[in-house]
């Protein structure tokens, strides 16, 4: 460590990057429900994730012959075997193998996002995890949101502002964009009962007509997984955790 | 009115305007540190402004005779008399006249909100008079807040909140963004005492570091002004006010 505080700010979606890109060496990217709850879930998993925007990439992989995941707007898309349902990546049988996955708005962040030195996935799930590693880095840190199509959203600013919190608590770090003070806000307002502050949010109620409110919990759910996952080259792996287990 | 609950939400900045702009007959322009709390105060003494983007325009308003201001990062552009320090538009020498008005984020907001049939200016000085005539227009409103260069701030999506709250508790509005839910939400963790809730925003530390102080107390007292602007064409003037006066 420098012994200097680092930089840790929030991003609330994807329109916005252009706006905050600037002068962090690690992004994080956030997608609750349900893109990075699934990709932290596979990767505890054993199953490596190559995340791609469009639906036409994930079909390109398809033929030849990779196992190919395909949401949008919540749903499966037609000719996929799988979407975003964290529950669907524990399969045993996916142990060690590597999934295609494009969803409505987490893969295009992490896309986006790719420009930055490091890209690691955030989710609830993996939320102490993530934290522990991140404050191992003495990097500037930029927490990005995958939003609703580039829309704020409030569970992945919930998720944003406890990584931010605790990182900010750690006294490593500080912040000072009002996007970042605001999500920290949020979070603290939420933490208590995550499920039940969200009741109102948009894409919970998406997802409850779409009767995937179990996924929903489980993805509320935090640190049920301790996998922090990271971008290298075009493959979501998990990182190295040895410095965690030291 | 039709019966019908019309719609309020809020959009955070400028440049999340194309993602929420669809459906709503009414803008509310906001920028509470300072422009929009300037321009309430200037049309309530009775001077008419002139919203411009650019210095450029400013200038050459100038150079044709007219009174003009001009503010970039919180400072009086050189070769301007006036800024948007709300205080200066109570000079009595300055009733009947019209100003044209730059400012970094609120004049620029406003002309993107011109696409919409009505634009009225919002601050969290004229919040009551403006909430009690956007109850009566029976129409969808979309809140923009000006952002500090794009980007998200505190002061206007509280304030911002603050109008969302009062149109939705009037059972004549709802609101589904969760852009919307978190802005009432702040607002009201926030209402019993602004300034202090805004300690840590980044354009209140700005200001102070400019020794605006006086001028963000002003800013962020509710209700010290009961005009509702609105722009005419190129010109910003009071809304008839007979309907709250009746």
């Amino acid at each position: 460590m420098t012994g200097e505080k680092k930089r840790v700010e929030v991003c609330y979606s994807p329109s916005q990057w252009h706006l905050y890109k600037n002068n962090y060496e690690i992004a994080v990217v956030i997608d609750v429900l349900r893109a990075t709850s699934a990709i932290c879930t596979a990767v505890e998993n054993g199953v490596t994730i190559v995340p791609v925007s469009s639906v036409e990439e994930a079909k390109d992989y398809q033929n030849k012959g990779y196992i190919a995941a395909a949401e949008r707007d919540g749903q499966i898309v037609e000719g996929f075997d799988m979407g975003n349902s964290p529950v669907s990546y524990k399969d045993p049988e996916l142990k060690g193998k590597t999934v295609v996955l494009t969803t409505t708005n987490g893969t295009t962040a992490i896309n986006i996002a790719r420009e930055k030195e490091t890209v690691v996935i955030g989710s609830l799930n993996n939320l102490d995890s993530l934290c522990k590693w991140l404050k191992e880095q003495d990097k500037n840190i930029l927490l990005l949101g995958s939003g609703w199509k580039d829309k704020f959203n409030l569970e992945d600013t919930i998720c944003a502002g406890a990584i931010a919190d605790e990182l900010i608590e750690s006294q490593k770090f500080f912040a000072e964009e009002d996007s970042t003070i605001a999500a920290k806000f949020i979070y603290r307002s939420a933490k208590e009962n995550i499920f039940s502050f969200l009741k109102a949010s948009s894409h919970r109620k998406r997802l409850r007509n779409l009767n995937l409110n179990e996924d929903v919990k489980y993805c509320l759910t935090p640190n049920n997984l301790t996998v922090v996952p990271i971008l290298k080259g075009d493959e979501i792996v998990a990182v190295n955790l040895e410095v965690e287990k030291a």
